[in-house]
Formats: structure tokens, sequence, C-alpha cells
């Protein structure tokens, strides 16, 4: 449903920037197979159960939960934290800090007094956790752990240091305390939820990490803030509704992901570069990173992916997209309506008087379009994808495009955008490392270790 | 001086990770005298004025003006709003984030009661500036302009919508909640600063927006939180005194960027990504990707810079790194000691037994050195730098090495590290299309945009 964004991509067509630098209609329709060929893949996914994102929007039950796990939480937690790695952290940071941001500084945020404040804790860096635990109030913080496969060495490790805090403090009330998101039936933490009774959501078999923000990993969180899951997927349903049609012409994920696939392969624009002009976004684009990157990244293929926020990034990597190598494509987000505004006063500041009687928001989408064009003149490709606000359908919207996206863009480059096998090693290294099993693995890895050392 | 961190270059070697992959001894050596040239040319820009960075370390005068701007906020300001784009936030940023982070989520963080909490304000997007403006209280907060060319859009549309809450709240009393960071003599900001009699603070006209992190661009935020700035730049000056001693044996920051030049140039590693294993460092890594993207981003040449944080990146890029494509080096960034730790008790949490009796501190080691060796053995580059504790001498050391990196890396691969000639054209489009002067740009512009909006 093109109300909940817009994509325009004239900024990266050869009509406008030029046939070396943009895609031709030609170009497009010569691609229409594969990404028919893509579409039939994704539908193959489907059914084998590996993309159960295209399906879980319209789960009633799932918010039902989640709205549940979240009014038990009211007027007795202060402070949520959320404890999961990659795709179990991104999802839900990129949902909060867009739908329900903490107030700045420690101020308070537009929040009921009675929700908890949230914290997404994607580490298990001591000079992080030692503190929190030290600070945290026991008896009003609530342990949300997620992790698809449970496995997840970083959440483990903190999770077994938080149980016996907890336990240490609240005795048997520790379970109270502590939330479980993961597969419903399989790993070591469903198992852990069974044995301890503690409270627990599901992550779908069919949903991986990374596909997971419209799940309970990123929905709980979300809820627990207030924000309005239900027009967040219902947001997101809407958009799938085109991308599941069947109808080319319907499916915005399938042109998304065929220009990007296009602009890497036939003009060299191998690095994708988004940035979204609302501070709001910013998660998301970190989100929208690893998607772009875990997804794609495989059997020495892949695109590398930036998420920078705009207008920062235009202080710090323009200088490198605008003369650096010509081997980026950029997609710029905007959100036309910022919810809020401010008047800069006459006579405007010091060196800039043009700014008398102009908006904040003004000069924010100026320099976007400023900025935009300024890539597109110079050779850039440049898509441009505006969400009309920063509300919960919209983002959902966006959310469900870029998973779509994805898993299309998956089989257009041949590789599977499920499952990420290059992660393994450095685990299984970490493991050996810490005493698990594999002896042999350990031996292996010091000395690689010690080699790596020399010359100092 | 190695005692601030060791650069450890063996996972990047031929030796280690084989001669498709690594350097040479025979690589390095032909390098010599380009790298001799790449530091006369240092020392040529040095004298011109525009190598400042090098000296700023040695000024104690800057520490004694920093300390005794901070010394008159503190009692009487709860919040210091340091508002700056670029270089003159990313400074300011990494060092609060590694030498006297926020607590989290409004908790009260590690700091005196009499200091202010200190929020960077990098962006004039209106949907966080209004919130601001409503909940910070007038009469205890004090605004940090900063902008070295006084000339910032964003800047100083901030400042417009400020000065006039402020005059509104404070009447003449406005002028005690300002402080200017600007050029000593030149730009609008000065002269405002001269005109309203405004406190005001100088980044030496030798010294750009991203080389100015250790001049009061990023020392006067630091020494409002309590951060010990003359450690910091003792800890500069210290590492500085090798890279300008002439002896290539003492010149570790020649070393980094003869590393990263040649694996670009010799073994196509043109994207350099930058991970650190410790949450305090993640904004040093966002401020090290613009130093390296900007300096270097010019004339068709330069380097992809992407800056992670480890073990978050595990989680995210890791995929991408380890079976992308093989255009990458790593720069992974460990601290030995990260201050405070906890043990996992045992039976050890579910699914890893082994974690038992080890420490969180141990399971974010064994992470950083199973992906290092993991990265190596699959015959991608990989240079660890160590620091032994975040503290100010060693991060002052860090953030030395990298900007005397940056400026030597320029030389060698033919473009002044120095300016950024393609920012400018994005920001005269923005003020065009808010009413300023050329009116001829501003219809250039929008039909521009016109042409980009369609095919829709």
């Amino acid at each position: 449903m093109g109300a909940h964004y817009t994509l325009e991509t004239g900024g990266a067509s050869a009509e406008v920037i030029g046939a070396a630098n943009g895609l031709s209609e030609a170009d497009l329709e010569a691609a229409l197979p594969r990404a028919e060929r893509a579409e039939r893949a994704l539908v193959e996914a489907r059914e084998e159960g590996l993309a159960g994102f295209l399906d879980t929007p319209l789960h009633g039950e799932m918010a039902d939960a989640v709205n549940e796990a979240a009014a038990a939480l009211r007027g007795r937690c202060a402070v949520l934290v959320v404890c999961g790695m990659g795709g179990s952290a991104l999802g839900a940071r990129a949902l909060l800090d867009a739908l329900a941001p903490e107030g700045p500084v420690g101020l308070p945020g537009g929040r009921a007094a009675d929700r908890p404040r949230i914290l997404v804790l994607d580490t298990a860096d001591p000079a992080v956790v030692a503190p929190l635990l030290d600070r945290l109030p026991a008896d009003a913080t609530t342990w949300n752990f997620v992790s698809k496969s449970g496995r997840t060495l970083e959440t483990a490790a903190v999770y077994g240091v938080v149980r016996s805090r907890l336990e240490e403090a609240l005795g048997a009330g520790w379970r109270e305390r502590v939330v479980v998101t993961t597969d419903p039936a399989e790993g070591p933490l469903r198992e852990e939820a069974r044995r301890e009774r503690l409270r627990s959501l599901e992550i779908p078999p069919s949903v991986g990490g990374r596909f997971s923000a419209l799940t309970p990993a990123g929905l709980f969180p979300a809820a627990a803030a207030g924000v309005d899951v239900r027009a967040l997927l219902r947001g997101a349903a809407e958009a799938a509704a085109g991308f599941v049609s069947g109808d080319p012409d319907r499916n915005e994920a399938l042109r998304l992901a065929l220009w990007l696939v296009l602009l890497a392969e036939r003009r060299g624009r191998r690095h994708h570069c988004m940035a979204a002009y609302a501070r709001g976004l910013a998660a998301a684009t970190e989100w929208w990173r690893q998607l772009w990157a875990e997804s794609l990244g495989k059997e020495g293929r892949g695109f590398d992916a930036t998420a920078a926020e705009g207008p920062a990034f235009q202080h710090s990597l323009l200088q490198l997209w605008m003369q650096g190598p010509a081997d980026k494509a950029f997609v710029l987000v905007e959100v036309e309506d910022p919810g809020a505004d401010l008047v800069v006063d006459a006579p405007g500041p010091p060196g800039a008087p043009w700014l008398a009687r102009r908006t904040l928001g003004d000069a924010h989408r100026a320099l976007a379009a400023g900025t935009a064009a300024a890539l597109a003149a110079a050779g850039r490709p440049v898509l441009r994808i505006r969400l009309p606000s920063l509300g919960p359908a919209p983002l959902g919207a966006f959310l469900q495009l870029w998973m779509t996206a994805a898993a299309l863009a998956g089989p257009m480059i041949g590789v599977s955008p499920f499952g990420q096998p290059g992660v393994e090693e450095g685990k299984r290294n970490a493991a050996a490392l810490l005493g698990e099993g594999e002896g042999d693995r350990r031996s292996r890895v010091e000395s690689l270790l010690d080699r790596m050392r020399r010359p100092r």
C-alpha cells in the first residue's frame, strides 16, 4: 500500500543521472524474468517454513500475547531490560526509538508514568553490565532474555549472572522478574523457561532472528512502552498484501530489491548506504544494516551496507559519498511530518538571515532535498523513500518492505537470505577458548593468535 | 609511546593469512620511500598551519581555559547541551562515552552531583529539538554551540531557536546560558560572541573540525563531565612524540597508515572496518569513521569506513565480513581491563555450562580473540589494537594515533587529508531552497528534484 510510504527511483535512473550511473528501462525489463524467479523462490521458502515473517503481521494472537505480557508489567516495573544480540536487539530498538523514544539525558520521556523505561542491552561487556546490576533495583526491574535459538553466548552469560543476583535478592520471587522470548519448542532457553516456569513468549519457528522485529522479540518491548502494536502489524500486513500478490506492479519490495541488485551488478554500486532524515529512524537504519549485510553477504557475494543518520552523515560521510569511489547507491529516507516544529525568529541566526521565519522542519527538509540533488547531480544513484509520519503503521510497512526486499534480493544474487553460516566459527573459537569441549580447536586457535601477535 | 596501546599487525601479514591476503616484508620495504614522503608532507602541512592537531596536546593554556569554563558551570547547571555537527559532536561524544558515560536509562551515572548531565545534540530535527526545549529548564541548562567555521547550517538554525527561547525566559540573563566554541577570529559565530559578549572558547585556526576532539570542541564537554583533560592531553602528547620524531620505527601512526593503504592497494581491501570490543569505545569508532572517510574520500580515491561495536557486530556484520566479498580489512580494538567484572555462578547458564566460574570479561575477551582468529583463518586481514584500560591517557593516545594516521594516509594516496570540498554542494542547495541568494540554483535544484520524483 503506497499510503504508508512512497519509493522514488528517478534519482537512480539513467534518464536523470546518466547512462553510466543509472538504470534504464531496458535494464529493468531485461531483469523481469529474474525478478519473477525471485518471487517464486520466496513463495517456496514460505512453503518450506523459512519466511514466516511474511505472515506474522496477520497473527492477531501474537498481539494479544505481547499486550498481555506488557500489561502484567504495569505499575510494578520501573525498568525493562531487553537482553539480546543482533536481531534480538535491533528490532526492539528500531521500534522503540521511532515510536516511544526515551526522554533525553534522563529527563522524563513522553510516556505514561506507569510504563517502564526500557533499556536494550546488546552486550556482555562487564563495564556495562556491572554498573547496571549495581544501580537497577532488583524488585522493580524485569529482564527480558531474547534469543531465537536460545544459544546466544552473550545472552546466556548475562542470564547466568542476572539469575544468581536476582535469586540472592528476591529468593523464589526471581522468576517473576524474568520474561523469556525464544523458539516455542526448542533450545536451552526454552528448556529453562519450562523447568523454571518462567513467563515466556514465542518467536515462530519459521522466523529467523533478523526477521523477528514484528514478533514478540520486538513487539513485547514496544508494547511495554505503550506502542500500539496492532497498528504496527496492520501497517506491515497492508504492505505485505502487495508483496505477495503475485502482481509485480504492486510489489514495491521487488522493485526496491531489483533496483539495488541491478545498480550493484550493472553499475558497480555494490555498497548500499541508507541515511534517514529523522533521528527516530536512526535505530531502524542499524536494523536495516544487519538485515541487508547478513542476509546477502555469503559465498563471496552480497553488498556492503552503511547506516547513517541525516543530517549527521552530511558532516561525516558525505565527502566520501560525493567524491570518493563511485561504488555506492544511496537510499535516503525522509519523514514528511516531524510531529513538532519550531520557528526561527527574525532576524535569523548569525550568518544565515535567510533562515528567519523558517522552521527547523523547513531546514531539515531542505537539507534532505539539497543533498539528494547534490548526490544525483554528481552521478551518484539516489533512491528516496518517504513516510508521511513516524507512526506505527508506516513504520510497520517500512520494516516489512525491507524484510521482503532482502528475502527477494537473496535469490536474485543466488544466495539464501536465511541463515548465517559464517558466524559460527568465531563463536566456536570463543567457546573453545573458554574451555568448552574441542581441545584441538583451542590449541589451534591459541597458536594462530600467537602468530598474529608477531611482529608486534 | 607503546605504553598507551599496542598495535599488532601479524593478522594482516602474508606469513599468517597467506600471500593473496596479507602483506609481506617486501611489500612494506618497497613502500618505505613513500612513507617517508608522507612524513615530509605532514611536516610541511604543519608548517603551513594545517596540521595543528599535532601540537594542540602540548597547549597547557587550552586545558586551563576549558577547566575554568567547566568550573563556572558547577552547581548552577543541571544539563549541558553540546550543539554541533560532525567533528563538533563526534569528538565530544567519543570522550564522554569512554570517560564519563551517562547512567543507563535515566539512572544516575557515576558522576558527582554538581556535574551537569551532558547531551550532544547533532541534529536540527524538530522532533528532537522541540521536546528538548519543552523539557529542559531554561535557568539550569547551558547551551554550548560548537562550529569551527561558525557557519554550520544546523547549528545556526538551532542557535536561532534557542536564543529566542532563552531571551523570552531569562531576559538579558540568556547570555549566561550560552558558551560558544569556534575559531578565535573569524566567522559569524565568533562575531556573535563578540557582539553579545558571550563566554567563548577557541578552536585553533590550524585545526579543522574532524581533528578538533582534543581542542575545546571535545575538551570543554569532557571537563564539564569531570574528565581529567590534562591526562587526556598527556596521553596524546606522549603518543605524538613518536609520530613527529622523524624515526619511522617509533612512528606507529605511520605504520598503521601504511598497512591500511597497502592492504587497499595491493590486496584490494579498500573497505576498512573498525570494531571495538568495549561499549565505551562505540562513539570513538563513529568518530574514526568520519575521520577516515572524510579525510581520504576525495578525487575518486579513499576508503570505505565502517564503525561497529563488538560483540554486537558479530550478530550483525560478521556474516558479511567472513563470507561476503574479500574487499575488507579489519581493525579490532580491545581494552584489556574492563574496570569491573562479574562471575557466572555454577552450574552456568542453560546450554553453556562451560561458562560457570568464568567472568563476563573472560567471555568478552574470548569472543574478541575467537573472532579475530576466525577472520584471520578465513584470510581476512586483521589488525589488533589494545588499550590497557579505558582511561584518559590511553584514549588521548588512541585519538592522536588515528588523527596522525589519517593525516599521513592522505599524502600516501595523493589527496589532501584536510578540508571537505565535496560537502558544499548539498549545503548550497539547501540554502538556495530556503531562499538564500542564488535564484538560478534554486530553480535548477527544484527541477532536478522534480525529475527524481518520476517515475514514482
